[in-house]
């Protein structure tokens, strides 16, 4: 990742990074609901995508915003997942989603890139694609997701406090 | 709603806006998929709801993040929907959260409220609370809600251009 | 402030949170060059005003979009710094503003309001009215502020890391 | 502007844009106010950039967030503007911004993209640079601007509702 789009360069701290992060979406019963999944991982990148179906759309019979939004949540929640520590965690403090276009597609694909790896918040950068038949991409929506990094050991952030501790 | 939490006084410009906000969210798969209800529509306002379980949530227990964005935008647009006239219709142009606090609760409430009715744009702010089985309500995010409103009649409108036309 | 705008109730933990508050605006260059002026402190809140003149206008000679995210940053980040300890101070993470109308007025104000003081992040919403020769109020802007709290006794944050450290 | 960053390729409508945007700039009081200056027009892009002095500062010496999202602002606007129609004009419907490293620099740059330039809505996307002595750049900000365009002839519009109309 250049310059332009990353505050700094990469480290990645923990070498099984993959399985890691393959294993915080197979705990997540929303990801599964909504049939996510994991295209890519690499250090401070993850794909994510869906594929169409009617319990995934709006009344037009586009991908739904709220979809649209979870997909892209997961994708720069896991982009930063790949530069944490092994016992650290993610919470997402915010996101934000523009739709640029109808996301009416066969299948939904959201690139996540980190934009900043810091010892408190992480900060993704995503893009969303609508992908029809023949493999051809639109840029349907841009997303931007700040996330807390947490040390998994403190009992008190995950009893009583959670994303915004 | 009082000067402090609106631009400008609502009225409302269709008397069926009840039952015309209520036939949008049964149209769309995705907010049936994930059970959101419809509790409350009143002039500038929509309150949806969302019951715990297992496929809602992340891996902690909590409502998924996700979720709280898809009704936290089927709260915006329904909220801004009711003010709307009876042959127009909404695409959200952009959403963004903030996560108070973890959403460990029973019940999910998004209570969304108009903050500006325009021609154009219209502009939802909305509340997310956990309810606790005693009914006790905590805010858990926040969202602001950003529509466009379209002619339904214009067919370029709907062909061509969709979310950002 | 009502359990329907902040996730908890609010406590004081540094009882010259005034001073500190006014303190750390007075040292602000560009607070200062926008003339912006601290209209109210209290806990959880934080008010803060402009008046009126060329050099804040866009072309159409309302208040520049740019002031009243300046003007809402402070709000937010005064709102927050009242409840955090003597010793800590605040990095924005991030902001976002929502225009609802023309902020053609006299004077521009902002109230900011803490909507989640945490350990480590603070989340507050603003309002921003436009006020007339009259007093009479109209809602121009609303606006989200993340924080970040950062302890004043770190060196290696004041050095090489700001905002996201 | 490859397919990655925009939804739809560029078409210029105005042949004298540059003229147009920079004519824009220089009516902007507030822009002067804070010696922001453009450096590049071209079609779908903008970059704007200013120079450090105390009056642009926070307290630690970093150039202020308020400034950072007033330049963002104006990057993101301009490039919106030279795609638009020589009679029509743009009012920003939101921005948001993530501080990603401290803005501490000799110089600030706003190079701002169009991601989608549709009829009645644009989005453009911004990356803010700090920049040494030396010339090295580090990105320390990215924001999102979303863009409402406007008939200049419907003189409703300009007297009676503005940025949401």
């Amino acid at each position: 990742m250049s310059s332009k789009t990353s505050a700094k360069p990469f480290s990645v701290r923990d070498p099984n990074y993959v399985e890691r992060v393959r294993n915080a979406f197979a705990r997540q019963g929303f990801l599964r609901h909504v049939d996510a999944r994991v295209e890519e991982i690499a250090p401070g990148r993850c794909v994510i995508a869906a594929d169409f179906r009617n319990e995934l759309a709006q009344q037009n019979g586009f991908f739904h915003g709220g979809l649209l939004g979870t997909i892209a949540d997961a994708a720069g929640a896991g982009a930063a997942a790949t530069l944490i520590e092994a016992h650290q965690w993610l919470l997402t403090a915010e996101y934000k989603i523009n739709f640029l276009s109808p996301a009416k597609a066969q299948r939904l694909k959201a690139v996540g890139e980190v934009a900043r790896a810091g010892r408190t918040l992480s900060v993704s950068q995503v893009h969303l694609y609508g992908v029809d038949a023949a493999g051809e991409e639109q840029l349907c929506a841009l997303a931007t997701v700040t996330l807390m990094i947490l040390e998994r050991e403190a009992p008190s952030l995950q009893k009583n406090q959670g994303a915004q501790s």
